[in-house]
Parts: structure tokens; C-alpha cells; sequence
């Protein structure tokens, strides 16, 4: 198994920082563009567990735009093969005491790099 | 990309259900063998942070061994290609009122099967 090909990884990371500037923007469209348009695509946020690609681009819709800014505290993706990716970041934000997590898994479909399924949550202290 | 071959999905659903066996058993050496071998692992647990497949062992070796036992509510396995794939659940668990949320991604690597990411967490209400 080939483990972070550099240009597999140069791809997943500009897709994951292009997913990250939207998340904190709320750039909607971006956020939709970036997850894989399939039933089978599974997030599992804070406060929601959605599955299917309409269930989280609706979700998206109905979200206050306010409150996303976070810092990055600790980040790491691992790609396999050509296809596959996982990106994983532990980060903070304003107003928050506990430390939020966030796993993704990328996979390159015929569209391009896409998440798959995502899991966002606040650590137990 | 070839999603849900069904030898795939086969073999991964017993890799699955092989963990989840070992997890409510507290059967520590069949947890570790399940998880990749690798410094890129990486574990977010419902209270802790883990990268590197010695930390995940290393807090295995010293978790109490009880109050494991769960119910699975709803799960998600989908495969992509022959080597790739990922599997969530979300779970009850006796005295704990929240819904509680597994993600894995799994590798196929030389050894079989292996989880080489993993979030747990309990969904805030």
C-alpha cells in the first residue's frame, strides 16, 4: 500500500484547506461541492447525525452562518494509493473550553477529491 | 470507483463485527491487531486524543475493562474499490442518556484489514 504519495497528498491537503476556508466562511456551495453526492455519504456533527448527501446539504442550508471561525491546533492526513485519504484535526473556538475534533475521509471519485463521511465532535472533559 | 462490491463489503463487515465483538468483550489483543500498526493511526475517543498506534495500545492496556457493553441503533458500512472503506454506527449504551457515534475507516493493508482511523464520541443534546 502506498502511504503518502506526495502528489496524492498535495491533492487531498489543498482540498482539505479549501473545505476548511469554506467551513469558516460559510461558503454553502463549497462546503455542498466538496462532499460526495451519495446516499451512502455520512456525517456526524456536534449536535446531528445525517446520512445521505441531501440530509447534510439541507442541513447546511438551515445552519446560522455565525460562530464556524475555529483554530487549528493539530493536523494530520494520511493518504493510501492514489484514491484514498483520511484528514483528521483536533481545534478550538472563541468561547469554547473543550477541544473539538474533526475526521474526514477523502476519497477521489470521478468529480474529484470528495468527503465521504465526517465526524465533528466536542472532547468529554 | 467500485462502491459495495459484495466481497468487499463482506470482508469488512466481518472485520467489523469482529471489532465490535472484541470492544464489548474487552478483548485487547484482538483490538489491537485490528488497528494499523502505524504512527499515521489515529483514535479520537470520547475523552481522549490519540495518535500513533502505540498510544492507542498503551491506553487500551490501561482502560477499565468494564461498562463496554453496547447497543448498536444504526449502522453504515460502505467500500470503495477492493482496499478501502469506511463503517459508522450510532449506539445506546446502558446509563448514558446521549446517542453515542463510532466512525472507522478501514484499509485493507499486506496483514487484512485494518482500522486506520477511529471517532467516538456522545452527541451533545
Amino acid at each position: 500500500m502506498l502511504i503518502n504519495d506526495p502528489a496524492t497528498y498535495a491533492a487531498v491537503e489543498k482540498a482539505f484547506d479549501a473545505y476548511e476556508v469554506a467551513l469558516t466562511t460559510n461558503d454553502v456551495a463549497t462546503l455542498d461541492a466538496l462532499f460526495w453526492n451519495s446516499p451512502h455519504t455520512l456525517r456526524y456533527g456536534a449536535t446531528e447525525n445525517l446520512q445521505g448527501y441531501d440530509a447534510i446539504r439541507e442541513f447546511r442550508a438551515n445552519r446560522p452562518g455565525k460562530k464556524l471561525m475555529r483554530a487549528i491546533v493539530d493536523r494530520s492526513i494520511t493518504t493510501f494509493g492514489h484514491d484514498f485519504a483520511i484528514a483528521n484535526i483536533t481545534f478550538t473556538r472563541p468561547g469554547e473550553s473543550r477541544i473539538g475534533r474533526q475526521s474526514q475521509t477523502w476519497v477521489k471519485v470521478a468529480e474529484g477529491w470528495r468527503v465521504v463521511a465526517a465526524h465533528v465532535s466536542w472532547m468529554d472533559q
